[in-house]
């Protein structure tokens, strides 16, 4: 963990240390440090790699107030999965007395630095991130100010040092080929999320080693990714049901891409599950009323998320986390949407 | 308006004259003022009192920091539902730069006195309810620090000086009743949503207006109330729909009730549309994607959290509302869940 508090051995470096050596007014140090948007771009980037060689910390004291915020942060915010992150973080932080203010980056991976800078004023007592990730220069300017950071389903880019939580995607991945095999399907296809989205490269893995237990070969074209849309789903759905070797069934990457495979199906004339089946994942509250219901990959989404946030109150109140990459289990849930191909 | 800043003709109450009535420190009202807990309930109630007596309006003054934020407080926090009100409020607070703190009442149609201490203490620049509202105590102790309130979706509750974005859910219920009778029905339910909630009865007045219009007897057992759920929808579907007389046609509270009710008619082995005409209300994403793909009453749910989110910030600024109840137009989107009756 890189999170402790204490003041490297060499020798504390002070504001005074910093705005000698950088040669401002410590004014402009304390500024920066608040960040406040009236210091020059120069002035904050010298003041910046100053602290950072001098590994300054802020020590303890955080804003006196009775009222604790964390930020929550989602990527994009355009499903009832988010619903089910907001649940799980809500039944922690209402017991915890913590508030939650809700942002989204607009469906980059990476928060823009005007939200940092906002989460820098506003000094929340830790910052919780969906589905995207810092820069090592952002999460340098939290670790600086003592907010730390948790990431909820991490993509390959988030540093080794943030803790995170996610659930085992390629487990899921596994499960759900598994039981399409053992309804007795070879042709299968999957279709995941975005492949630079770590979860989606290892439910596309574990897809590919239950096909290989079974001595299946893998078709690369049978192997897509897409985005977690209904819309991605029903293009890749029309695609893969219009090959004159079509897939008996299909593994999705979201209960939403999902419903857009049977859409598909549907407007080919194709019967669910007789003549093909259909796994989603996400297990979303809808997954079980819509028609045929869906047999799906539960993600543990709000418990993931309770997770998350309560290692990040944990942290924030300068607990050690005895471990600080958490996977919880996937599991499959079978219901009307997979049956045995027609021979 | 009663938003008015202005302190009373009879001449204006300092915090000394609030102390000295009581017969408290001038620190003891402050806290009051300021939300503190720290406050024996007695002396608080006695201060509030007085507060009232007088009616105290902290002048402009407001918490100097560069970070603003709503309080944007659901009743409930559990459908897809709530992500489209989540991303009207949005779109207008990140143009604005101000941040969004997220609670719910925990399916209470009020929040808890502890919510508002919380509120009280943060000092939003305003709050935003949804589906639920303040007693008058409440609502007098926002307005006495100055925090403006909007209620989107009000029931009947709200008071009529509290400003409210709804949408016209007598309109919704009269359109799509209409076009049940257009397509030749005559044995038609109505599912709402919970009696208690202005926007149910609104509904349920319109489908009861449309047959007035065609001249047909509302029969009382086919206009029901229940929560807005899919497993509220699906009851009901199997109580209508098992029925010796049963409906041609149901016009559902929402979307989800609407998949409720989809299901108990594929358990039934009911067509949809050939044996049963099924409307829901609200246009989800999902209801274009199910199969069939469901007709429904399309609610601008993005407008209706973005017109209140606006109007609290013109409120926060100090400016008058030109007016203060705002209902936004309701639609009907014909897919392919209704169509005639089998004769």
């Amino acid at each position: 963990m890189t999170r402790s508090r204490r003041i490297v051995e060499s020798g504390p470096a002070t504001i005074a240390t910093i705005a000698d050596e950088v040669g401002v007014s410590l004014t402009t140090v304390s500024k920066v440090l608040n960040g406040r948007s009236d210091v020059a771009p120069e002035t904050r980037a010298r003041v910046e790699a100053s602290l950072e060689r001098h590994r300054y910390r802020r020590r303890g004291k955080r804003q006196q107030t009775e009222v604790q915020q964390i930020d929550l942060v989602f990527h994009a915010f355009d499903s009832a999965w988010a619903t089910q992150i907001i649940l799980g973080v809500e039944a922690v932080t209402s017991t915890a007395k913590v508030d939650v203010v809700l942002s989204h980056s607009g469906g980059r991976h990476r928060p823009s630095q005007q939200w940092l800078e906002r989460v820098l004023l506003r000094r929340p007592i830790g910052v919780l991130l969906v589905l995207c990730h810092l820069s090592e220069a952002q999460h340098q300017q939290l670790q600086r100010r003592s907010i730390p950071l948790v990431v909820v389903d991490t993509d390959s880019a988030t540093s080794a040092s943030v803790p995170t939580v996610g659930s085992n995607n390629w487990n899921g991945g596994l499960l759900a080929t598994r039981h399409l095999l053992e309804l007795g399907h070879r042709r299968i296809a999957c279709i995941s999320g975005p492949e630079d989205v770590l979860c989606s490269r290892a439910r596309a893995a574990g897809f590919v080693s239950a096909l290989d237990e079974a001595g299946i070969p893998v078709e690369p074209e049978l192997v897509r990714y897409g985005l977690f849309s209904a819309q991605a789903g029903y293009q890749h759905g029309m695609e893969l049901l219009t090959r004159p070797d079509r897939p008996t069934a299909i593994f999705a990457g979201s209960d939403m891409q999902a419903m857009g495979v049977l859409r598909a199906a549907r407007q080919l004339g194709l019967d669910v599950p007789a003549d093909l089946s259909v796994i989603g994942y996400d297990d979303l509250p809808v997954a079980a009323w819509i028609g045929p219901a869906l047999t799906t990959v539960n993600q543990p989404l709000r418990d993931m998320a309770g997770t998350a946030t309560q290692m990040l109150l944990d942290l924030a109140r300068g607990a050690e986390l005895s471990t600080s990459r958490i996977d919880l289990v996937t599991e499959l849930v079978v219901r009307e949407s997979t049956a045995p191909p027609r021979r």
